[in-house]
């Protein structure tokens, strides 16, 4: 089937009529939706592990064929042990936190009988794109519909059957309740993301979930704004006087955690003069774990004195590209920072992240609490961290119960995004037959009172 | 002066390191910024507004030959009683302002010395684009240095006298402080938009101040965020219960206390059920302050009963592109929500709303509590007001004590923006070498605390 403009706007029109009637749900009909989407996709495991089952099947045979990269096979599949009641758990967590929608954020009494409200709202429509993992579905929905947003979801081709086969739970579930059916549309045709990427009219805010190829395909094609991160170029700076066991535990910690993930280290820079002291034993931490390191002149000569022959296999030469490289492997880029008058060192290592990293997360290591808050007022990105690994980059380790994505924007939402990202606000004003012409610092004119009222 | 990708590239990569400095800066030392500013347009008003005469003549000449709508005369005219003295005031209220800049908004023990923070801070780079207003280029370099983010200012060439002369007392008072000079650059010619607007990666957010036209070329022509509103089609919905007299006061206040004022109103919605009594009483008071009603069959006829002949010359039929249309002018859209069952007919008027309005701000007019919040959830609008004029949606008279402009996006920022626009967040982490790795579910694995610390 393709997707014709004309039916990319039908389906973004409708659900920006079903947004207005989420809008004005309570809490508890949302919830009510949630617990039916819970329930639904429980009774029908079988049903959806076994079209999962006929996804992985066909996504075996494309990565024996070499057509497919064998790491989506472990994404796809739902039947690993704990992921499907993993899945079930992430909706009741979801349905369980603080109600994100009514809050009232500002109260002013403006004049006698005049009062203003800001008050939090769902920002409307959603399109959320994303790749192999077919429990993101169950997730955002999840998400969509506790923030009553309405969410159009395009799937990728790899997770076609189980995506048909949860969809269909999903819509089921729904439409038991009073959450409007069309809250939820599974788009799965792949031509559909440039149509609906043009309907910029009604839909709101597109959320890629996905690689680094999807993201900024995304970002160059819609003028809908658009909430990701492209690459998760992370670095750390050694500075003269950190504390050389620390630097060992939060480097190894962040670059072989788990490499593929964006919150992983990339760049490491390392102050001259600790190039002989701290830089080997973290060095050999890195290659005991099998980390290669593409160093500068000034580091490799330093571990050509510190290093065995055998370790040294390890250690190579770095060329300019690598400090602009997302390795999302078992490989990490090293510079030194030269020694220089007191503070210059630092700015030398903040002028090498702000132009290279992708503002994502980095950190800095140092036993001095001031040089640690000048590094993290200095440095642009989501995330600034002192004495501890880039890994804690995580809407789950952050204590937000779930994660949308991680932002690099620097507008609306910023580092892991929770269910905070996926709302706005808007301005209610009370009044009873206030005219604004009667406000003027003239005779007779009315004064504003500018009261602000509790909350 | 042509502005070639390379210049524009050079102004965006010396305005983005001057934001890494100015981040770095305290509250005083950026007040003590906007104290020269105030005292070096204090002390140079005579030649600034000798260049400004110079621009109002150049202007009054291309008004006479009809090359210049003679309403840019009046925007231009920084010698009228009160208005030079009002940017200077401007300047010392943005100083005195709350500092917008590390307000730590949500502190969290992640575990025993793991703390995070998220921490207000500036945007960054600001691009902002305007058309005749020279008052404009004190106000927003204040609320820039004010939050930190540095700003390239793009004049219109109605103003460049004025321009080029306050820009030149701008860069010498701040070059007596400790904020960078290049935190402020000013760009005349009128080929720079283009290069400026490609400049996605080191610009971080662009604010058009000026015509629609100019709102809708930069959203057309830039990756960048844009924050802004390109139409203020505002309406208002007479519910069948509202109080004539309100309605009276609410609707002629928002029409005609300043038609060409974004927040006037541009659309008149009215139940069937009223048409007979309250709108006859509201049209003759428009008619009397000279605004024409655009009337579809019912609401004409209506008033065809109740207005005498004279009156009826002012009301003339609407067609449909009269409900989406922002008039700027003395004349308003009318338009019948038919009477329905209970609660049928107020979904009408808001699905009109949501439909035709630029989720500016619409009003409803009613007595009943319970009707107003139902309208007021469901309209997909920066503003919702009950029983008050539109004309209240003004950062100034919401108390925000100054005003970058009004935003309709569905994003970030939403109404009148004030200095919070400017600015996002990052989180902080401050460890002890904690690791990630740390931390599972498993026995001997750590646990997370996730205990919320005061502010």
């Amino acid at each position: 089937m393709s997707l014709t403009q004309s039916s990319a706007f039908e389906i973004a029109n409708t659900a920006s009529l079903a947004a207005r009637q989420l809008a004005v749900l309570s809490n508890n009909e949302r919830n009510e939706a949630l617990t039916a989407l819970y329930q639904g996709l429980s009774m029908n495991k079988d049903a959806i592990l076994k079209a999962n089952a006929k996804d992985i099947a066909s996504a075996s045979r494309a990565a024996e064929n070499g057509d497919l990269n064998p790491s989506i096979l472990k994404r796809l599949d739902l039947s690993r042990p704990g992921k499907y009641d993993d899945m079930l758990q992430g909706i009741l967590s979801v349905r369980d936190l603080h109600d994100p929608i009514g809050n009232v954020t500002l109260r002013t009494l403006l004049d006698d009988g005049l009062t203003l409200e800001r008050v939090s709202c769902p920002i409307g429509v959603l399109l959320i794109i994303f790749e192999a993992r077919p429990e993101v579905i169950a997730n955002i929905a999840a998400l969509s519909i506790k923030s009553g947003n309405a969410a159009i979801l395009k799937g990728g081709k790899e997770s076609s059957e189980s995506f048909v086969a949860i969809s269909t739970v999903i819509s089921e579930a729904i439409s038991s309740t009073r959450v409007p059916k069309s809250s939820i549309q599974l788009v799965q045709t792949r031509d559909a993301i440039s149509s609906l990427l043009d309907q910029d009219s009604l839909i709101d805010l597109v959320i890629p979930r996905g690689s680094n190829d999807l993201v900024r395909f995304v970002k160059d094609n819609t003028k809908i704004p658009v909430l990701g991160h492209a690459d998760g170029l992370c670095s750390a700076y050694i500075h003269h006087d950190a504390d050389p066991e620390t630097c060992v535990r939060v480097i190894v910690d962040s670059k072989t955690d788990y490499p593929a993930a964006c919150n992983s280290l990339e760049t490491l820079l390392v102050h001259e003069r600790v190039l002989a002291t701290i830089l080997p034993a973290v060095a050999k931490a890195l290659v005991a774990k099998g980390v290669t390191l593409r160093c500068d002149e000034l580091s490799k000569s330093a571990l050509r004195e510190a290093l065995g022959a055998g370790q040294m296999d390890s250690i190579v030469d770095a060329v300019d590209s690598d400090y602009n490289t997302e390795f999302l492997d078992l490989i990490l880029a090293v510079k030194t920072i030269p020694a220089s008058a007191s503070g210059q060192d630092v700015d030398a290592a903040i002028a090498h992240i702000n132009t290279h990293s992708s503002k994502h997360t980095d950190i800095i290591l140092t036993k001095t609490r001031s040089t640690a808050d000048y590094f993290m007022n200095s440095i642009d990105s989501a995330g600034v961290f002192w004495n501890a690994s880039t890994r804690f980059a995580d809407g789950m380790r952050y204590g937000f119960g779930t994660e949308v994505g991680i932002s690099t924007n620097k507008i609306h939402s910023r580092g892991p995004v929770g269910l905070d990202g996926l709302t706005i606000y808007k301005y209610l004003v009370y009044g009873d037959g206030h005219r604004a012409g009667d406000y003027f610092d003239g005779e007779g004119g009315r004064r504003w009172k500018h009261k602000g009222l509790p909350l």
